[in-house]
């Protein structure tokens, strides 16, 4: 079960051109997007109503999709325009294509109800598009519900010990309480770390050995984006009252998109506002970043192995799953008036 | 759920030898063959009825086959002759012998009601071994239902799209209509391409560039047996009408054999009756047909991948189905005289 | 299902140290321990409370289990003692410590009621910790069921089969009988085979060519532990009436643990009371042993795979099966009392 009523990451922008349909399987349902010569994206099953053959073995035709399986020919719209060995369009023959939207080299989706599919409600991720930010466009495929991760990324309490040679370092870090104020579509999270020693990424990418006050402010929203300002000032130089000039900035856009309940899609991207010009940084901020991900991969697919082991285990809250107690709970609201609602239907 | 009372192909004649067990799983249960001094073969459940062993783990004892996990020795007929360890044979210990017919190359079985087991209902494919044909014997496994090989290969409209670079060439080929004949047990159908391009494994073959006029005619018979005449010839030459003195001609034999609900054997060759004492026409022509059916792999197992995201899918007939709708719905009803035969007995 | 008031072997000793956690999935419970700083082991469940994440991907801290995850801390008896972040101790935060016996070279565990674990039902190994007895201590992981391990160890008549050129040899050995006594918790079994060649692998360790009266005498007691008397002198020189003069004699020790109800751990050794300074001996006894348990491992893994196809195949007991006919009934009547004994609870 997965909320449908939302805006997705369905790729980086770059994955998606003009010279071949490209695949992926979003909320179990496998979607091919290929992008039109106006530079607009086009997003249908990737599944041709014929037999069920995948559209993305197909080939793009001057802006329209072949299936190569009996030749059936998709436009841009999803209508199809050509049968071979038929003059009559069965009904059936066309293809719902589903409102996307790219924006700041994200191509967002909308997999429910069209009608509702407002561009509006897409979170902004400006700094993905800005001559101010550089940063790596990266991806990870998870073996894991992407509950799992947003979890994760709920608590970063797990810094001091799952990335402790990484992202975090101390093991104060976790001794810090979060401030948390509810959003209508997630949450809102500020957590300080004032006068601690850097994280190892921070000492790695700037050479600081001296203490920091450090913060990572971020919303987390619906379905599973995380939209951070995070960095580290020289300790005691006023960063927390906004004085940011003698700190390393950073920008962090992630997006969880399911892929079925057992698997998933993790698009992120770690930006900086310094060294603009120096690509060294822009490639050692996102080593650091990966390392740190290999290390979350390796935590929570060993995490999905033991609770697949016992499916009637119940975890228990602790004080650190405040946020992440609260956003499942949204979920499953989510979830709930979207029952309702097919229901009434 | 299979077709029982039907011949299967269970191996090529040269897979079964008198030196060692062969095992196979046909129709979801495991087969154990082996050839007999007398050149028949044996056909027996390949699971030791003692706990389950496969016998053709085992090895051949003056033409008996022995279990190597405790020793029981069968004979040829599938009775017990031997238990280690003690005299009396106990109710149970004798196998039922599979009825088998070798025939041009080809081991037939029947799976079902041996007193159904009826030689003569076994297609003729006597160009498997005629001195007037050449061919290479071929086998492949997959990984999809052998209901979806089998719709691949009632239509043929695919080869101007699976098989563009192999087996078919011009898109206009897609849009020929075929002659659809329905025979007792399955299809006749006759497929005519006046005044093409020759497909490209023809071109690599003999150097054709011309025109030529093309043809596809065969049976498709229960359980999945294609048995074809195929060629082409120069373009206006009256093929058609009989004359095929300017032709290039085929014999095509394909087995389909269900293995499990989801994997198949499939066993093919096809033939050329020119050029028969030079043998790279003969690997050639195989080498061309190979292409194009590894195509067809890639093919089935995408659709396979996709249709088992959503069982409740449900496909949409096209013109170009006519054929393989009404050979599903042929096993259809084959399928349900079994049951209710099983139910009455 | 799987018995649980019952002592399983967990581990070889030297695999449990002070340095790291080792995890090992029993009865289909992840489980985690570690060597304290007496000496003692510690076993808890291999999952956080907390939400699920193995402890054993943590780290040691002075005696203590450290969550990796979060933090969560975790002494020797598996009381929490430390959580990031909250002074609370929340119900729920500690983990029950299995009962753990070492005894011998063999990590022994209790997973069922603590109130029952007496160490006194423990089987005595005595030879795997003692200076007349040398051996190479190893592990096997099998991915079936471990009862049909424990078949194969209740009927040595397989040695003459799949073992013919190892463990085994003649096929007259299939031919004797053995004499099993029940025991109130498994079977004690004899096995002579008088006046025969020698099994391969003693040829191959002491040159024996002549023949052997040899014996096969063995404890099988729940839940799966094989102890063995085993060896072979030379005919005739009255081994069987008590002189072992002339013979080579053998310990074994095996142990069967389930992992899950599709997977087994296999713990083993073969020890010899003879050229106890000559560690090729030891080498060249275990390869010999070794050679054997691959093609036990090869045949069951088969089989495995042949059962899988028919859930409803029913196997045929013949006159060998009298010890694992029992020996399963057993195991029956142990679920069934320990099902009553929780219903009741």
């Amino acid at each position: 079960m997965f909320i449908k009523n939302t805006w997705y990451v369905a790729a980086w922008a770059h994955e998606i051109t003009e010279a071949a349909p490209f695949s992926r399987t979003l909320l179990g349902k496998p979607v091919v997007m290929w992008r039109n010569a106006d530079g607009s994206i086009t997003a249908l099953p990737d599944r041709c109503p014929h037999r069920g053959a995948p559209l993305s073995q197909g080939r793009i035709e001057q802006g329209q999709l072949r299936c190569m399986y009996h030749g059936m020919l998709f436009n841009s719209d999803g209508a199809c325009t050509h049968i071979p060995g038929q003059s009559r369009m069965p009904p059936g023959a066309d293809l719902q294509r589903f409102p996307v939207v790219e924006r700041n080299k994200w191509v967002w989706i909308w997999m429910g109800d069209p009608e509702l599919a407002d561009p509006s409600l897409i979170p902004d991720t400006f700094w993905l598009d800005s001559p101010d930010w550089r940063y790596r466009p990266d991806y990870m495929h998870y073996q894991v519900n992407y509950l799992l991760i947003s979890d994760n990324l709920l608590d970063f309490s797990h810094l001091a010990f799952v990335h402790e040679k990484t992202l975090g370092g101390s093991a104060a870090y976790a001794e810090v309480r979060s401030e948390i104020d509810k959003l209508p579509n997630g949450l809102h999270i500020e957590r300080w770390h004032m006068d601690s020693t850097p994280a190892p990424f921070v000492t790695n990418l700037v050479g600081w050995t001296h203490n920091v006050d450090r913060w990572n402010i971020y919303d987390f929203v619906m379905p599973g984006i995380l939209l951070m300002d995070s960095g580290s000032a020289r300790a005691g130089t006023g960063a927390r009252q906004g004085n940011r000039s003698e700190a390393v900035e950073f920008r962090s856009a992630q997006a969880l998109t399911p892929e079925t309940e057992h698997s998933s899609h993790y698009f992120f991207s770690q930006a900086h506002n310094f060294s603009l010009d120096d690509a060294s940084v822009t490639d050692n901020l996102h080593a650091g970043l990966l390392a740190g991900f290999k290390e979350d991969w390796e935590m929570l697919h060993a995490q999905a192995r033991v609770l697949d082991l016992d499916p009637d285990f119940k975890m228990m809250p602790l004080g650190v799953d405040t946020a992440l107690g609260y956003f499942r709970a949204l979920v499953n609201k989510n979830l709930a008036a979207e029952r309702k609602l097919s229901a009434a239907a």
